[in-house]
């Protein structure tokens, strides 16, 4: 029950049929795309005439349905969702989160964090309200519920609830009768509308249509709410701001044959391997990206240096979740298990090899070992992402600062721990050049620290006084290092 | 999420450690001695200083507890809980409820039925409150944390919320400091206090204080609230109704073993079998129990009758739950698999077989076949409870009307329906002499029709009108029917 | 892959259709019945004209079995088995056995222990036989293959096979076109046949007839084999011997309701408790049997003693198997938790306590003390059978020598370590009254020492030189022991 | 038991420890690195001094293995298998296979397939052996233990037996104190030997090497025996003959960082793209592999033409075993569900699509398909090798020859099924340009029914008679088709 830890990353899908298409099915088949979003938690929940069934479980999408329950789970209407959690994960957490309430049936799929989880849940603690999880979909569901005692329509009572709620969210809410997507006002997470006949799919990214042959529609806009019912199509635009799109779904998160908010995960990455190579040029024989992320900015790196694209890492196929947990002496085994350097390729050359981005740095140490045991005679580690420097508060999971590679160290002293030859991160300018839309905004704050909410949680609890301090100490020591990195790229 | 038909019978535990037991397995070996009371589903809450962990499950104590989970319920406080449903079971139903509410963690385990339920619920939902279960207990939870808004303390919170619950609930409540038994004005259903060295025990039943060698101290009083805290007990008696214990709990819920509101189930059913005897003689050679409810009325009408008590019926001890579902040729079966007739005993012989009740009256004309089959030559049934014929509403599970024998047939229809060469139930008269405190009530309405309360749920669903017309069809027969039983009884 | 210290009881089963049954349904019903034999693993192998499908796994009747995995079994014939095992045991170890050989499929269920296993493996390796499993069901089939190259029939290799085996074997066999039961020449363990229509039974127990509804026809001979194909019946009486049948079959392993070798257990087991009250007398208010198999005696003793029989001990309905260890403390609880005392049926009373018999006399020592809480004034224990003293060789697993009580203590040292007022042990001359057949002979070396086959195993491996030693020290000093105590009963 | 059917690929790995390993988690990551050899069953046996200990489970490594399981796995030497079954797998197939003989134990784990193994088994089951699985291993098992009754060691016992077996196997066999490799004449599957410190491995492929970093020594030869013990090393090369290295271990069997006979598959992979390329020139846009294995290809064959490679099709990186069933309708989609076009980098464009093989043509189809709806122009599929036209009895699972796309359709038919613009198949007589190596030899009968052994298997049961008329009719059809093909490539 340790609310104020929870941070998720999650996928969300729904699907409105007007056709007789199995929902679940459909459902099943979307939340298998979004699989990437989310791995520790899965759901569905359908709609039959305002009779909700919902099937939730620990575990992958396949791992938790099957052809018996997905075949109880008939109805109109369907909502999916994907789940990852860092917090010691609760049963009582999966989603859909599904209630009974003044109005029948209300059914939510969130993907986001609210900045105000704590404030809105000490309020409506204070007015007799109780929670059985430490998600912030329960939050909304109590809100939307109380306001739904003084309006007319679930969506009336959302445009009451939503002026209350800061952060990030992408919501479908399902009522009896009704789909509804929300997008928050700065739209921080994807979120889009797809067709397929005449029957309607949301979904937190356009892979999930491909894979059941839907159309793509449009983006969910940021600050607009779309109402699905036997009608058709309805959009209500609730906020007008700035968006602020999440630039770490195009350079990590999302899939890279989606599009996002207009732009192409993988046209995105090619171009940030250009920049890269722009920023960071070094006379080399081979270009490698680290699987399966890496790849694209290795195809662009290569376009743009000339220096030919290889396959130097071989990825196995069937590294799944594992239930034993490696010796101290297995922990350098853990990469070479799931990453093999393909030898022949790869001896008595110059490597630059390209990773998405640098967390603790370990992974990336240990790679390079690798590289220098398979004969690679100079390593130049290439990271499509400028450093990781300040907390995401909008639904995505950044270890603790005191964790973070880029806020301990300088460059130099980066390079060095990993054991690269040279060492180069995307510089925090070129993020604007990536090929991202002129009239929208872009959140990169966990690079820049720049963060387009004003009010920012306070409170949030931490483990303890003495952790707050080294973090405190080396809140300071960054300013210092940070601009040093600056300089550099 | 069918609502109004959950009716269950339940078991509750809660332990208050001031030595140093290990209070979940405490906890678990109770739950285990409750077993009985519900095989659908069990759960262990713990209270570590305010924190909760809990662990829930479908399935029997010993499946879902082991070794390693049980290890993780860490605390200075337990409240455990096993669950029979009969509706279609959500696993959100599964109780201790756990909530965070505004003073922290709040814990309900509930056995009863509130027969208010529904008014609760709507009254609630109209202030705008979610529901997540058709758990009565959820009901509770609601009112408690409301009326926590503008008390000082838990038991002043409760004494809130008791006057607006109607009917039958023995609840065990834990806040972040305190363990918390309450018992219904009427006291439908069993709650006691046990000690063991100088740690409290609240149980359904003694048996379960018997398990873990702790001291019975004394039953809950109905109208009664005890706080268990630091300081130690504190009784508040909020109401005082004349008591309506339910006298099926001697009939046939409770354990043998258990002593309930100061009657020992056993010698109730010695008594029970010995009134049978004088109201229904018969000459015969051998008195027969139905294993294992049936047996200690068997042993009462021996004594009674001066017929040798003898066994008749070997039970299979490894009858568990099966996942075969049996065909319709092997219905007869499933009554032989259990019960196998011992026929070198048997055979020759007039029998007079005893069982606790006759509900639809299938299993008793199978089992008097099988006797038939073995070379009995008279079988006289014995049955010891009146016939049912009308709703419980007090947390036990009758089957509807329409089903049961007794309402549709006369009792010699039911005696040749069943096979039997005489057939007597225990006079409705005869409940009282059973060996009941004569300064307490009892409810018998299941028998009688006469309902200790006033206001019986009204808008209670029906499946269908037909149906609905069916049974009131019925109910004008039997009451035909029931003055010819009660004459002949 | 500990060869020499599996010893098993089991349980077989097989059933030859000539009406249409399903046969693995059957079987299901059959092992059902007979679990008493062997809760370890379970199988049940179909022949579909030949085509051998075998479901096999570890645990116990309804945990191994589903609608799922029983539905794939069809065939004309099934073989089952029920197996507990003592030693750790292997998947492998599982049967039925199923192999295919010279002339197909050759199926095989053992109910029994060879006691020249040992030997005969070694010749069969000696050969270049290969063993996959430690049971010496394998040991058989390597026989019967080998055999079987340079005979007609199945039947006619297993005229060749048996004069090979020593020791104890109720066999069922199954091949392409035939289903064979096999008993050994001294029937040690039971084995009957039965008819339902057309079809034809093979059980280890009458009682797994009757769950089926089966007519019982006869108990399969010591030294007979009865051969079931297309044309019917066919019986080969292939050994004349003075049977030796287990007597311990009717003290405890098998079912009250079970008739063996013409002898009712249940009635045996009266006779025995008649036999007990004749030896041991003494006054007291109530005669308690241990559920569930000593309440047979406890009737028995009853009606020669004229002391009323009486429940005193309550058996919770549900432990099966738990995965919860119970600690040091626990231990005691750990009879609790299964037996409750009946307190107010106990208190003041004097009481006689009947067990089938005492193996280490733990168990017994933790119900007296439970005796003695409830306020029991004297207690006498009983026991329905001789002291276990010697090895049983013959498919029963009696702990070694030097933990049983029996062997370390004199009878006067055993009642005061289980701390009754007075202990009585059935004489073994008695054995020969409890109902047996004049006609036949019985096996009672457990008891006895007088072993019915001359060659008794060699070899057999002890745990450690030490312990070897101890219980040579044991073996003399019991020769003093068991004549005090042939001298006191 | 349908013996004749199972034809497996399998991964094998044997770990002989002198340093203090522990030999069970090595095995089980170098299983983990061989899991694309075989996901139907998985197992490791331990060899501790003598006593053997053995782990086996359907499923893959990473379901079958946890931390206790493997613990439980102690000793100084181990054998591991994964397993690939085609036919209805029974857990007795699962390997290594364990039993005890003559000497103790015998452990053997397989990949190959004997084509003699029906004419084996059936002298066996002459002889009174008895088959407790339809692996070919049991057969070598038999073989060897009645070799070894007239032998000194398990070595000269195996050369006995080696004479016997024809077709594939790369064998690792385990007696109590040696670990021996053998691979058969011809060479047909992989072998090599690898050392960590002082002890040595035994594996299918080098990538299980490189996993726990150990180094590569050498490649077992075709004909030799490895032995390895105490003293270390020793080998004895039994046979001398042409080798005959099955080419589609290049082509798709094999992990693309493993090096084969002393070729990277990787490089072989490459070149191959080269001589498509050169052998079905076209002009066109882009280079598109479909992963996993044909992205190697690609990359040769943009080298070659100067075409640029480019990312075109997106693998979902968490497609595991689903255990829902594709509906009818939902086929198609079950290949968008595995991999999404990468639109925007394909609409417009003229694509080279390249895959490894063409087996039944169902999914090269619908993968067209989703390429003419991404916008792509023109569709030039190339085959990085000859078209599937003979069975393979050496190890490897080709549908029968009726279901081949190749044997029923000419070139022109089945690039019109497969909607493709133009289709190319790696030219026959190109496979010996590959980079493969001139003084070994190696077997592409597959394709062009050259088989290198002359005795081939007779007796092959085929399903009906009906089919084989049409395996006939077609296999006529085909020699003038297949003519064709030869022409244009």
């Amino acid at each position: 029950m340790v609310l104020d830890k929870v941070k998720e990353e999650c996928g969300v899908f729904g699907f409105y049929d007007n056709d007789g298409f199995d929902v679940a099915r459909m459902t099943y088949y979307g939340l298998y795309a979004l699989q990437h979003r989310g791995q520790e938690s899965c759901g569905i929940a359908v709609n039959d005439d305002g009779v909700i069934t919902v099937h939730k479980g620990i575990g992958l999408v396949n791992e938790v349905f099957d052809s018996e329950n997905i075949q109880e789970l008939k109805g109109k209407m369907a909502v999916g969702h994907v789940l990852y959690s860092t917090s010691k994960f609760q049963r009582e957490d999966c989603q859909p989160l599904v209630s009974r309430y003044i109005k029948g049936s209300l059914t939510i799929a969130l993907n986001g964090n609210l900045t105000n989880a704590h404030e809105l849940r000490a309020k409506l603690e204070q007015e007799g309200a109780i929670f059985q999880s430490s998600s912030n979909a329960e939050v909304i569901m109590h809100l939307a519920a109380r306001a739904r005692t003084k309006t007319h329509s679930i969506e009336e009572a959302m445009l009451k609830v939503l002026p209350q709620l800061e952060g990030a969210f992408s919501l479908i809410i399902m009522s009896p009768r009704k789909l509804i997507a929300i997008r928050d006002p700065k739209g921080f997470r994807p979120l889009c509308l797809g067709k397929i006949k005449n029957s309607y799919i949301i979904a937190s990214e356009t892979a999930a249509l491909d894979v059941i042959r839907a159309e793509f529609l449009r983006d969910i806009e940021a600050g607009e709410m779309v109402i699905i019912n036997q009608e058709g199509l309805n959009s209500i635009k609730y906020a007008s701001e700035q968006p602020s799109h999440c630039v770490f779904e195009y350079i990590y998160f999302a899939r890279p044959d989606s599009v996002i908010d207009g732009v192409s995960v993988y046209q995105a990455r090619v171009q940030t391997g250009k920049l890269l190579a722009k920023a960071h040029p070094v006379e080399a024989d081979i270009v490698v990206g680290v699987p399966d992320s890496g790849l694209s900015f290795a195809v662009g790196y290569a376009q743009e240096s000339g220096i030919p694209y290889g396959e130097g890492l071989i990825k196995n196929r069937y590294t799944g979740r594992t239930f034993i947990k490696p010796t101290q002496d297995e922990r350098e085994m853990s990469v070479s298990i799931k990453l093999n350097v393909l030898k022949n390729n790869i001896k008595g050359k110059r490597v630059i090899l390209i990773d998405d981005s640098i967390v603790r740095g370990t992974t990336c140490a240990n790679l390079i070992k690798l590289f220098r045991n398979a004969g690679a005679t100079e390593i130049h580690m290439r990271v499509a992402s400028p450093p990781f420097l300040w907390p995401c508060y909008f639904g995505t999971d950044i270890p603790s600062r005191k964790e973070l590679i880029a806020v301990k160290y300088t460059l130099e002293e980066i390079r060095q721990k990993i054991g690269a030859d040279s060492l180069g991160y995307l510089p925090l300018e070129d993020i604007k050049n990536i090929g991202l839309k002129q009239d929208q905004g872009y959140c990169d704050a966990c690079f820049s620290g720049k963060y387009s909410i004003k009010k920012l949680p306070k409170n949030v609890p931490t483990p303890s006084k003495t952790q707050e301090e080294i973090i405190y100490d080396n809140r300071r020591r960054i300013i210092k290092d940070f601009k040093i990195i600056k300089a550099y790229s």
